[in-house]
């Protein structure tokens, strides 16, 4: 079997950039080692920047997102006794979407059926082989049968447990483990918010964000080897009315669908491609979720990566030649973005960290600037 | 002796609250344990505010400042084969003004004279008594007499080894020390820079500043114990010539007349009153020297003080009331940036946070966003 673009992963990353590239008529392969249901299902991050909900409209995937899509104008900062809304449509003109990962999934799934462009789930033993030659990907399918696909351009979109990593050599890598971990809830109860909730408070921090009107999303801050069977419902709801509390507000509580302890870490490896292998998403790069970029970056380096493969198809390589380093300028302000939002709202550190963490906050809520740098990060700089 | 006001420490700050409240009519005593020449000699910072020029141009204290004071608009911020000026005066409309601490304090010391405000110099074995009733100072003055002078209120402007601070009971104590230093260079040579450039290096901090014309001052960061023999001249312009250098630029060198390792430390206590007892300055808090902030910090703190005393003098005591609490929220801010301008420029942990500094750097260098929350801070944010 040939193609032009054989694309490792078939998540989020994977599935735009096979979409973006058979917008411009360039044939790919997905490859991906879960089955279809499992990636579906598979609950992340649920807040899109304003310029991948433009892009997603922009190639035909905006109608259930436009229908069923939340447009926040901006968040909640909360320190003990203090909840203050930033406004990022005043500040930057543009806003934030709550839709979540699994349904950008589902309509680029949808998408990819209705297109006939092929992909293979249930794939194991995926190799990667004359990445920089004439490259072809070697796989068993999920019938048991060997499979071998040429391609001119091998993309890893295979997250960052993927193999395709491993054929960067030489690979500069940073890395920083928090020394906390997030205690994730959904809960069948509507939000007691409008928009989402960041709360600092002395016991950790908190978050109050949803799923959709019906469904809501929170987020604790845990140790990292966390014991998940020492939180019972009970536990969880009361500790979340304490961190989230202000005075006037109410927590309201309901059925606890799903708990779950996500591990927070940073990891950026460079270079972003080797000969005909290119690296997108989290391959290549992993963000702590607050402040919510592992998706939105993900949708950057596909949306940059299918323009300078378009253009490489058609002879002009510039831009492929500078994917590697044009990506990482964005990948390194996220990652710093990321540190910073992580840095400030989770207790770590000792007092003097905290009364750093209450100056950041309380200047970010009382000067606009601080506010608008704050918005224009969060908000996502332009594609 | 009986007086309305005693100031313990007749450095910059003691000075300056002497001068406000002789202009309202408020009598007042300054104790200095050291000589007027050593005072006068010490060197420290050089950098004044926007809102300090004000007030010392608006109470009679602009003369020479204004003669002698070189206005600055900015600042360059430096990394390897990069240097960007960040216009505080487009930015924010404020600039700053490069005055050393020893003009000011010869500046405040010539006031007092002509006022002719008592002064104790080589005041020993200080001892504050029954600050919370009717509180009186004792001493051995120069001559090695005992002395006591009576008063209706104590202001400890002793800086951070002064005796006043454990005068006050039950501190809570934030402190911070910093895993490096400055090696502080004094040099008669023009500076080779019209404004200040604070470069970061992957050999550590390196700052470009200036007392006059004729006079350049810079700074190597260095290991917090580090040994100045070690540190020849050869070896200094060395190492400025490499962590200043950009293509094109050329750093002149010259007699070096003074260095010294300044350790680097973040300090706050609270409450900075206790009954007829008040703190203001480097008895309270000090903060690194990146941003300039500590003597800027000390004039806010008497500039409030003396607006408070003198309220409560004629029978309004709502700002002594609220002194302490005031005073701590521009305490927290600098401290707060001091330390943000310090974790951003001096080499510390690893390759990891070596690229968050970058990362940060490039943001504040090209959002407008960023590079004027840095200005309001370093311009000062009004009095």
């Amino acid at each position: 079997m040939r193609t032009q673009v054989v694309i490792v992963g078939a998540g989020p990353a994977g599935l735009l950039l096979s979409h973006l590239l058979g917008l411009e008529g360039i044939d790919s392969v997905l490859l991906e080692r879960q089955t279809p249901e499992y990636v579906q299902a598979r609950i992340r991050a649920g807040i899109l920047e304003a310029g991948t909900v433009e892009l997603l409209r922009d190639t035909g995937l905006g109608d259930r997102l436009d229908a069923e899509g939340m447009e926040h104008r901006g968040i909640h900062l909360q320190w003990p006794g203090n909840r203050h809304h930033l406004d990022f449509v005043d500040l930057t003109g543009r806003s934030v979407t709550v839709y979540g990962q699994t349904e950008v999934t589902k309509d680029l799934m949808a998408a990819r059926e209705k297109a006939g462009r092929p992909a293979f789930y249930s794939a194991s033993e995926v190799e990667l082989h004359d990445v920089t030659g004439s490259p072809f990907v070697t796989f068993v399918d999920g019938d048991g049968h060997a499979q071998r696909i040429d391609a001119d351009v091998v993309v890893g979109c295979d997250g960052f447990h993927g193999p395709s990593r491993d054929f960067v050599p030489r690979q500069q890598v940073w890395e920083r483990a928090y020394p906390f971990a997030w205690l994730g809830v959904l809960a069948d109860v509507a939000p007691s918010t409008d928009e989402l909730i960041y709360a600092w408070h002395p016991d950790g921090f908190a978050m109050h964000s949803m799923r959709s009107p019906h469904v809501s999303r929170f987020y604790l801050q845990v140790a990292p080897d966390e014991d998940i069977a020492r939180w019972s419902d009970d536990r969880i709801w009361t500790a979340l009315s304490e961190r989230l509390g202000v005075p006037g507000w109410t927590l309201h509580t309901g059925p606890i669908t799903e708990k779950s302890v996500l591990p927070m870490r940073s990891f950026v490896t460079t270079p972003m491609r080797h000969g005909n292998l290119y690296l997108a998403g989290d391959a290549a790069h992993i963000v702590p979720p607050t402040g919510a970029k592992g998706l939105n970056l993900a949708v950057a380096d596909v949306a940059l990566l299918s323009t300078a493969l378009t253009a490489s198809f058609q002879g002009d390589d510039d831009l492929v030649d500078a994917y590697s380093e044009t990506a990482l300028r964005r990948v390194w302000r996220c990652t710093h973005f990321s540190w910073w939002m992580t840095s400030m709202l989770h207790r770590h550190g000792d007092d003097f960290d905290a009364q750093l963490q209450l100056s950041q906050l309380q200047r970010t809520v009382t000067s606009e600037a601080a506010a608008t740098e704050l918005a224009n990060n969060y908000a996502g700089l332009p594609l």
